[in-house]
């Protein structure tokens, strides 16, 4: 019987008893799973800041103190989830001690961050993995003493191999599956740590903000499981963010391009690239919400390869701000061979990324992640591009994103879903900047002033949710 | 007084009678003039086919009894041309002894494919150059006889410095500046052959198809010319090409960036690059129809470079079919560093220009000029991308573009000029398959199936022009 | 039984009643035979005057009259040579026809030059290939009056493909082997013209000069041919140069090492890449002599894959003025990571071959052929490599080198080769600026001042061999 | 009055007591001066070893254990010297403490690798840095007891800037020369630790193993001293390594590339790099003997531009092991544009340092640091150059080099000292594999059989020197 994958991300794990609705979950698949799971719920930025912190004090008793002072908090954090989930007093020890054991190698990466006086990328990783490291290890413990076989496996255990990139790693599946797979045979719940991999060195990577989707994407991809199951606490994939939108509708099924460009664009359900190792497996993504266990297992947005234009076309709206746009004017910057490879190269050598580029006569706009437009910008300024008479940059935008097989079809109103879309947020006052559809067969998204983006946001989706 | 570059095409020298009408708006001006002149109208074609033909029936006698017919036909048509244009049997007999020296050279040229079985590059352009050379002895002659102070300047005279890129050269603004502006002073009307400049060796190197607009835009940059003015037959910059739509409106001005867009996406008024000197110079390009007489010296279309966004916005719809689209489908392929910058990279070092880039997560879209669509998948095929799992390829498809001032403002109706666009075309049947708009801040554009390219422009014409 | 591929240099056919000497070595082999012949001794000089000719004088009247001149005078030298070997008039007429053919194909690519004005480098390497394509027609038809079975097989017909790279090309043995060894199959005498074979278009792309022995062993490799014989008018290789040494010694074996140092250190008997193709096969190459008809098929020297250290261990002292010494200067140069590669690389990129490097602390040595000096100096000097301090450039210079296993032995005085051979030219006053012994396993040289090249051969010589 | 730079190595700094040694030294100059400092003898091996241990160890108690031992045996070393130099016991207590600081700055980098697991490239500069530091440190506040004015200068301090190459950087004059020149300024004597720099950021990076050399030569640069007084326990430069030849001479002159040349193929007097700063500033280098007080301020060897062919030439053979060759084998790869390139580029790219280069037509023989021959022949193999039909390596070579300006002259016997050398070698039964003489002017170079290593120094001292 193949194993179902099942991940539980840091939304479901805030508060102590949050443990227990992770185990009944568990014990209603009532078969042997695969368990990857998050930090708790805000612990990765708590030591994102913590090892800011200390490389910037590096040397100083305040900064060593306060790094001490965050474990303190750590390890009292754990012992109230220990005391909320776990009666007995033996049972208790045991865990908190098998607990500290792992605190303290986290306090020993901090000190060495304080006593070398910098975070090498390597050491980052390592204390940023630590977060799941502990929530795998408390899970696992808890699990025992409730009666359920359970063992954890940790990346390092299993062979889950990684490119080696530091900070956003990719699986390395032709050195994984097969070890992976024969690790993870068993019959009992086995719980691996997200979030990261190793290298062929045996040092952990990440694999980007959010990678534990794809550390369970990796997993159930070498095991070929059944499927991979996401618990959230919303009703899965929604017709927009209902932050901007007062009552977005649930979508029961996507498929996988539509899922990818959904994240893309914006939507915080799966880190965009989890459909990536599932694409050719087939193997189906479901996303339930844990704090509707009325529904068991059945899941809220199914994410397949069955691709169809419905009557409605749009499945969701979303936006993202972690965006800018770079744009290179020349009267004829479109026709001049080479340009643009030359700038995709720089700005790739240097390890940027470009989100999506738009090229006319006059102009080459290139949209990048927000933190990357200033290094984008001092490259290409220094390029001295023949042809290219200005370079501008801005990084008040955002972008929105409609979302549907068939975006360019007409709508049941005789326009294009996109040309709806645009003209919808302009009508609203919308300042756009640049639009596109069909780049992707099933997104058309535009970049508004950032200021706008909430406005365009239900303007679009009141266009086609009427609401 | 600053000098005008008056520019006549192959569509204004068609019959022998036309250079009267060439002739009589040089009167008109009563000034000192610099000419430069295009080839008449289909000898380039016909010169391309005649290489074409020496080339595959190089060494046959076939081959080269037909050469030599078509060199017999050329001083047929030219002595044609002279015994409508010039009275006076000596002065007759002088321009044929002239033109024959050129027409040899030619002869010479195709001899010699005829000879070593194959056309070097620079051959290639030596011959095409034979029709804009003739042009400009033939008119300085008969200039001559009417008693225009006239004199032939040819580039390798003046000094037209280029890159030296055989085919698609661009002019080598700090080697040419200097020579071409002395040596076109003087008070006489000055007679250039357009369509090539020479290389740092003397060679004669294109400018690209069409590219005697671009010979006179750099003339006029290097003389700093009061105008450039384009003598063509019809009225200017129409609002959509007048063999589509019935009864498309002139347009009185644009500014270099829509004229630059315009003729990038289709427009045949302009070669795309025409504007490319003279945007920083502010040097007004000027479109004048010969066939309309009565108007005299005013222009029916005015480029220059005041930006204004008007009322009615769209200027003008255009469409191309010399383009395709190549597309690279993975889960990941927007969010994988570097296959943009390998792909851009890989097809310009191959020598194929990118027409525009739009990237989604789970697409990169390129288009390209048709002729290389081949050759770009060929290239993309062997690169084996990670990544990437497939590689789709589209020729059958064409550009409509709306350019415009403000193509993303709200129009008087409450939608964007793009999703107007777009809808008109959608709900009329077309099917489009990619949509842009911004990526200049004067143009959008769509890519349509071929077959209903025409259908999509007079969709989109009808919209903002009501015909 | 294996075939042995016969080759017939220049020096063997000089004169008309050469072909005899040819025809009755021919015959001696009384087996099926591969020819490979070179062109009539100084006809390739004279072609190359020929085309330097056309370009400089092209599309004037006086240098086509002097290649038509020239080719008459090739018409008018195969007559005689027909005329002195052939005496039936209807044979003599049958020939002179298809030489005829053949030379006006010549006159063409002259003619192209003359017409277009330059030389494409195809167009050069076409030419040059004819006076290899009159040598082997002739011959064919000559042994067919003389009853031998023979047919002629030329390189477009036999499927001889190289690399494409013109004036220089090497084989391409994947490319060619099945269809050259299919081709050459047959029990009649195959005569192949030298010099070149074709690139995948078709082309005629040149081995290099003196190729044909190049031709011969990439044939002979194609078609595990049982010898490579290689006729010359001299005992094979000697101990020096006999214009520069009195009395020196006839070689009767060479290894395959020796024999490609000696040819690339100087000697003129063999291509230095002839060695190249036989190699890994173990096809012995014999050099004949055609002026010793006494001696039969006995070769004077053999060249094979035995390698052994003789008591004499110098086997022939050799030469070459075609080299020049480039000298970067700098305290520090030996040791900065990455000159070393960014030179040869910026040398490379410019098509400079190195012959030779030697570097040290202070400066790096670098020979080359001496057309490529001032380029690889200019190269170089406006690389402004950090740390470089002077580059400087020598063209007064020779090559002196001492061939033969061992060079590093004691040699029966108690020194080693090498010492003994650099202490005897100091001794005569030889100005010696580098010396190297090991780079090679078989080879010493010395660079020495130019004037003093004939002096340090005598010196050297006499010191191994006492003349 | 320009100032002089005085180095002290590690040589100088054995014993407790040599501290006297080096204030007498400093006292006899009696003006103001700049102290470049090497760490105590052994020092800087027992950090490489600490920094081993601690990482292999990394995150046992016992290596930690190891790593306090060593700092704790390290201020036990100190305060021993401190006793010995110190006699008041407030001074005694400050200078402990300001050391303590220091050793308790190192003890907190050999934790931070315990923490982290593993020694990143700057950590590992920074540590080495510390013997350096704990010199300087400790001199200055012995000269201040002694009376002598004095203050520490830091490279951090003084703003030394390197290239930021961490384990080999260069000094960027560009970015050091103002600061340092005016923070060296002042008549107090001013003592700078040696062997690192500083990157922008502020980390420090070595100049090399014996790096102290770079860095005193460095600073000379930056002030333009009179003199580099490099002090030895050795009489200076002499004709050949005391431990192989019984009674070397000493040598009194040596000019810039003789000393870089010597230092290059092995003597240990100099870092080979300490030339290169002040090669352009004709800063004269004086080595003198700590040992010899009774020389006074008298050099054994002046190092200065003055070039001169002695009677004798040679003025000194020596020799390391620290070398192998790699070598492609192919019988035409001296030939084959791009071999070459393609190998030193690769080898550039992996780090790896080419020591010299030899081609012949059938051989490329690459010298390397010993170190590096695996990694070299790693790169080589797996890039399968066409044309090379076999790599070899050999690890067990030393090169045994002559050098003195003029080794290619004739000596007194008639023969080129280099060939008088080799043969030397050879008649001792030496196996030698690779001789160059010339390849810098002052040099001449052999590579034997490691285990001749010591046999051919010998012999080829006593064929010049006479023992």
């Amino acid at each position: 019987m193949k194993k179902i994958v099942v991940k539980f991300g840091g939304s479901n794990l805030r508060q102590p008893q949050d443990i227990d609705r992770v185990i009944s979950v568990v014990q209603t698949y009532n078969r042997p799973l695969v368990l990857v799971v998050s930090a708790f719920f805000g612990i990765t930025n708590t030591l994102i800041a913590c090892v800011q912190n200390a490389k910037e004090g590096a040397g100083t008793k305040a900064a060593l103190a306060e790094s001490q002072d965050y474990t303190q908090h750590l390890r009292r954090l754990k012992r109230e989830i220990i005391a909320a989930n776990v009666s007995n007093p033996a049972d208790r020890d045991r865990i908190e001690k098998a607990l500290a054991v792992r605190i303290d190698q986290l306090d020993r990466y901090l000190t060495g961050i304080h006593c070398i006086g910098d975070v090498p990328t390597f050491v980052y990783d390592a204390i940023l993995s630590y977060g799941e490291r502990l929530s795998s290890l408390l899970l696992t413990e808890v699990l025992l003493t409730r009666g359920v076989p359970a063992r954890e496996a940790l990346p390092e255990d299993i062979g889950l191999i990684t490119d080696g990139v530091f900070g956003n790693s990719a699986c390395d599946f032709a050195a994984s599956t097969a070890s992976v797979a024969q690790a993870l045979s068993g019959d009992e719940v086995i719980i691996v740590p997200g979030f990261y991999g190793i290298d062929k060195e045996g040092k952990a990577t990440l694999f980007g903000r959010g990678g534990s989707d794809y550390s369970a994407a990796s997993i159930a991809c070498c095991i070929c499981a059944e499927s991979l199951d996401v618990w959230k606490d919303v009703d899965g994939f929604l017709s927009a963010d209902p932050g901007a939108v007062s009552t977005p509708r649930s979508i029961s099924q996507l498929n996988y391009l539509e899922a990818a460009e959904l994240s893309y664009f914006g939507a915080k359900i799966l880190h965009p690239r989890t459909v990536e190792p599932l694409f050719n497996q087939d193997i189906p993504i479901r996303i339930l919400n844990i704090t509707k266990p009325e529904r068991g297992l059945q899941p809220y947005t199914v994410i397949n390869a069955q691709r169809k234009v419905t009557k409605d076309v749009v499945k969701s709206v979303t936006s993202t701000e972690d965006v800018a746009i770079l744009k290179l004017h020349g009267p004829g910057v479109g026709f001049k061979s080479g340009i643009l490879a030359h700038v995709t190269n720089a700005l790739d050598s240097n390890g940027i990324n470009i989100k999506s580029v738009l090229t006319a006569q006059t102009a080459i706009n290139i949209l990048l992640a927000r933190d990357h437009l200033d290094a984008a910008y001092a490259i290409v300024a220094e390029h001295h591009l023949a042809g290219v008479v200005e370079v501008s940059r801005n990084a008040e935008v955002a972008i929105v994103a409609v979302v549907g097989d068939g975006v360019l079809e007409a709508s049941d109103v005789g326009s294009a879903i996109a040309s709806r879309a645009l003209s919808a947020a302009i009508a609203s006052g919308v300042r756009v900047c640049l639009a596109a559809a069909g780049a992707s067969e099933v997104a058309a998204y535009m970049l508004v002033h950032q200021d706008d983006c909430k406005l365009a946001l239900q303007a679009v989706h009141a266009e086609f949710f009427g609401v």
